[in-house]
């Protein structure tokens, strides 16, 4: 067990950040509130799934929408927790934990924000190593757990529990329309699970990797280093791309954020450039039109000069950066994974190629 | 008390087509399986508001979406017993008897098959003594009852229990987002009330009613005599135009269908006209440029030779029918109830005028 203090918070803000390929919602803004919480004294705990008791009954909870309006639509910063107290209504017992859904951005530090205001600790592990735009996505779901019931609540009040349902692709979809209702942005609580069953299908320790990856770039920045250099060497990952943001082709609709970004090598790259195609996250990169890196492994881009995590909503012409793509978790890497969170699964018809085999 | 068996229920599905003023969805397809019902020896009971039981708990049960998706989409049969289940399970207890939300078209008749399928009462009563497209039209929530908790179902097995939110606006936002996205129509169950709730919003006898508007246009069909004069006799109607469909514009959208219907007059009516806006229901008749008929007074179309209603669905170039318009109850004429059902709820800039003024 430990406990989240404003350091360490800024560690995980700045991992998960990275680790989140792009999407999960911005961490910022999930950064204050929790540096508020802590401010008033709440404590946020986070315990390994190893200390986890197995009768525990825990809950996946997080925001639900498009990282470009969660930016800008004022959040009543209750909504999780409502989403959270209406299952437990529902199901008529109290949550002991809650888990994260996805370690990458505002999705990671949500989870401690709810957890802190409910007196209880936040599991170190997700359900996908990573961030991914869609529920059924979330190893939770294809390792069998089940998706319902699932609660959904806005800023307004609104609750909404999806007691029953086909699977978590149609608790997608019906979930979603809601959001879109709802302006755009909600919480969510899913994947009621007991201990035993976290321990079986959640990808472990991975708020401890994002705060040792937070915890990397920041002695780097420090120390005067190539923070580039630090994330390659924690999350043994590839260097894709050095350069600079040409273009970005973005759109918000059904609830998601797609589109294109361009980036021109420079320095050792000066003449190549990176094309990455992402819905939420970065999903696919072609460098000078060849596929270099495929989802479910991790493509992210930094700020060359500090580290800093540029999520895809943030993505402007001109940013300096660096594309480093990281090996996704051997849970991600399955067939029954790949069914779901492979490129076919985003529309794109490629076969995925690990990461160390592709460049 | 009083049985419903296959004489009764002819009755019913004609007088409730007409009081559905083009609305509530088509009658024929819950007529045929409420017929199926009484085959299979189930009972449909229906107790008057004074027979009810105070303490008794009732829901409203009935179908949402476009009626002209009603009659494409093959529904299961039981998606609105299930929402009336989903409510019961999550609010922990048995429902006593059904009460409709509309006496129009298709979703007079949905409750008798929840009814029969359950083997409780339906109440005779409704909540707009007519049909309307949105939820918060119903006199229960006009007249503050609350529209939480709300259970929509589908024929795939999802279940969505709408469990707390801020009024029967956002209720019927985000149930009807839920029912587009289930295929254009869903069921759902809705105002749980006690007997006592029931007595002071429902709009009593409205399935007698519907009964007795049926049973007159049948003897005059056997009579030979003129159905659209003893519809007039029935409701204390007034003819607005009887003549030819030249014009139908129409267009699903959002889960409605919305248009104009043009009618041009033979016989006595020869020379004028007659433009007929609908949502789902009929809304405005203008004759001849002049405002005739304002919702939530009732524009019934009905084929000229039988009295058949037609609903807004059915509309089609070439058809000969009658037109008429009938004063709405007096609980939809209070200034409560025109601020949720007048002509400017509906994006009408006009006044409503009861009927009988007008002409």
């Amino acid at each position: 067990m430990w406990t989240v203090d404003n350091d360490a918070l800024e560690s995980i803000a700045i991992g998960a950040g990275i680790l989140g390929t792009g999407g999960g919602g911005n961490p910022y803004l999930g950064k204050l509130a929790a540096r508020r919480l802590l401010r008033l004294g709440k404590r946020i705990e986070v315990i390994s799934l190893e200390e986890l008791p197995d009768d525990w009954r825990l809950v996946t909870v997080g925001g639900m929408g498009a990282p470009t309006i969660t930016i800008e639509k004022i959040s009543r910063g209750t909504e999780t927790l409502d989403a959270m107290r209406a299952l437990e209504s529902y199901v008529g017992r109290r949550i002991d934990a809650v888990i994260p859904a996805e370690i990458g951005g505002g999705n990671s530090i949500e989870p401690m924000v709810v957890a802190a205001h409910a007196g209880i600790p936040v599991v170190d592990a997700d359900g996908m190593g990573r961030a991914f735009p869609t529920m059924p996505m979330i190893t939770y779901f294809i390792y069998g757990l089940s998706c319902y019931p699932c609660a959904v609540c806005d800023e307004k009040g609104n609750k909404i529990v999806y007691t029953e349902g086909v699977d978590a692709y149609w608790l997608e979809r019906l979930s979603r329309s809601a959001a879109v209702q709802m302006g755009g942005h909600a919480g969510a609580a899913v994947a009621y699970m007991t201990g035993a069953d976290a321990k079986r299908t959640a990808i472990r320790d991975t708020l401890s990797w994002a705060r040792a990856l937070g915890d990397r770039v920041r002695a780097a920045r420090e120390a005067k280093e190539e923070p580039v250099a630090a994330i390659l060497e924690e999350t043994r990952g590839l260097p894709l791309l050095t350069g600079k943001i040409v273009d970005v082709e973005r759109r918000t609709a059904e609830g998601w954020v797609r589109g294109l970004v361009r980036i021109e090598g420079t320095d050792a790259d000066a003449g190549s450039s990176l094309e990455i195609s992402f819905q939420n996250e970065n999903l696919i990169a072609w460098r000078d039109g060849e596929v270099v890196a495929t989802v479910p492994d991790l493509i992210c881009i930094v700020n060359r000069e500090d580290g800093e995590p540029i999520t895809t909503e943030m993505l402007r012409y001109g940013y300096r950066v660096a594309v480093v793509g990281i090996p996704s978790s051997p849970l991600l890497r399955t067939p029954e994974a790949l069914a779901v969170v492979g490129p076919p699964a985003f529309g794109h018809d490629l076969p995925f190629e690990p990461i160390e085999a592709a460049r």
